[in-house]
């Protein structure tokens, strides 16, 4: 690298997660820590390798969510939580941020990369947010790939749901250990947040996020989060900031969390720091708010701020090598 | 009235809507505007008198808006448009701004009263958004009516759904004349947005917020717009306003519309008038976005913008005599 270099090429970056609670050393092997370790590497790897061949945030965020997605470790696509009834309902949101254009699959149970499906609904129709079959029909004329619902099944969340239908009238936010499930069981691996996402600039300053989740182990048939929420769970504005949410997703819902952050730098002129500090140590406990968000701002700043014992996390700059992390 | 009226009486308040477009006052005879503000006037005078008697915001616009589902005159509840489906897909929110609790749900097909299958979510559930047939479930444990979708045919509906699919590839937005439609016939009283909302200040200072719709004349099964969004269509929170829009659904979600004007005179200290105004006049026709809102503000303060050529709009304050509108 020489003094050549232009500005925008040393912005481009790209931060993901993977979902946020109590994720306990104590629950954790080495091995299962590496696990999630090398997932992340490789999924900012190749978010980086798109960057820094000049591509899009766009397509930096669509790739590194599906790949997420693709890995049954995160509750996204394969490996998604199942539902109160057995089944597997999927939610994404995607948002470019030089356009301000989104897109949103909510409650598809055969798509087997919901952001690609939130992505077909932004670039081929005049809606952002398509629910249930009629999303499924639509998604399918673009070419999006359709599965079995058996695809979804993984043995580890099988059995995470018959516990947590064992457990009368309560909800596994998965990787979450307080409430009901800690008086149970102090360290449950259990009780977790899901939720996946990606925000990135490119190095022509374009700002891009996306959101994709399973739910709630347990969840009741036709619950939706903050995930496929534009403004809750998902937001980008190259004006301002792409912010990409995890967490008890109705917290996120009632304050608006991913378009707050936003309009707190726009509008109170905080900084990114300022404003996701406030929003996920402050607004977000108020209303009983636990999770986190990642987030890249206009001058390719990151900030991954969380209010619980971990969150799945990591960045990379172009240019730079990845830095990944679970704990505090 | 004398000066021991308190101020907490005088601001208490109510405005709705029943959708804005091209309302074009050829289209219309003196009967049907007549009916039009008969219906206005009526509920204004339902939600005047609740909050008269003490009563809170929420019950105000839960109660009004419940009245403009019943009407068929208003694309919400009886009266709401055809998918291209055939069916009637009915999506609704409401918000408490004093503790920022919401409900909302999405794809309804049989509650005859969607704004009440809100607040149930609300009240009922641990979650804000319950979507189809798991939302339809819940409701009906909690006492909401469940109907056939007879209940919400009306014949005008039904003839504007079958003019909408003989103009092939285009959707009909309730009460819109204007893009494609306009080249057909300049004036053309099917192309219409359709929401019905309404907000709230009571005495004791407490804000509220409602919005229902049928959605789109020929719409795509599955398309939800923003009148279900905490944020997009609607909003409440007593530090600021109280927020229900009406339009081009897709620009209020992309712009975070209802929130927007929230966060602008929280962060920035704008005015009521302001926010409503840059975010009508300004923000949206940027995003092609059209259509309006109603707000009510922490002072009492009321706006009913609009981009359109009409908005059915109406606001009452306690002790005063309602006023109602359709054009300009």
């Amino acid at each position: 690298m020489n003094n050549t270099v232009t500005k925008p090429a040393n912005i481009a970056a790209i931060a993901i997660h993977g979902g946020a609670g109590t994720i306990l050393r104590s629950a954790m092997n080495t091995a299962q820590e590496q696990a999630y370790h090398d997932a992340l590497n490789e999924i900012l790897g190749a978010g980086q390798k798109i960057l820094a061949d000049g591509g899009s945030a766009l397509d930096a965020v669509a790739c590194a969510v599906s790949m997420l997605e693709d890995c049954p470790l995160f509750n996204a696509g394969k490996g998604a939580v199942y539902t109160h009834a057995g089944t597997h309902e999927l939610d994404a949101a995607i948002m470019d941020g030089a356009t301000l254009d989104a897109g949103a699959v909510a409650m598809v149970e055969h798509v087997r990369n919901p952001i690609l499906a939130a992505r077909a609904v932004m670039e081929n129709s005049e809606h952002i947010m398509l629910v249930g079959a009629g999303a499924e029909a639509f998604v399918a004329q673009h070419g999006v790939e359709l599965v079995e619902p058996e695809y979804f099944h993984t043995e580890a969340r099988h059995a995470q749901w018959l516990r947590a239908r064992d457990k009368e009238g309560m909800l596994l936010l998965d990787h979450d250990a307080t409430s009901q499930a800690a008086e149970i069981a102090p360290i449950d691996p259990d009780d977790k947040f899901g939720t996946v996402g990606a925000v990135a600039i490119d190095m022509h300053g374009n700002l891009a996020a996306a959101t994709s989740t399973g739910g709630i182990t347990n969840k009741r048939v036709g619950r939706v989060g903050d995930s496929p929420l534009i403004g809750a769970g998902c937001y980008a504005n190259n004006r301002t900031v792409a912010v990409s949410a995890t967490g008890t997703g109705e917290a996120f819902m009632r304050t608006v969390a991913a378009y707050d952050i936003s309009a707190r730098m726009e509008y109170a002129g905080q900084s990114l720091k300022e404003a996701a500090e406030q929003v996920v140590m402050d607004l977000l406990p108020r209303y009983k708010g636990r999770g986190g968000l990642i987030a890249i701002d206009a001058q390719g700043n990151v900030v991954l701020p969380f209010n619980t014992e971990g969150m799945y996390r990591g960045f990379a700059k172009v240019g730079e090598t990845a830095v990944t992390a679970i704990y505090k």
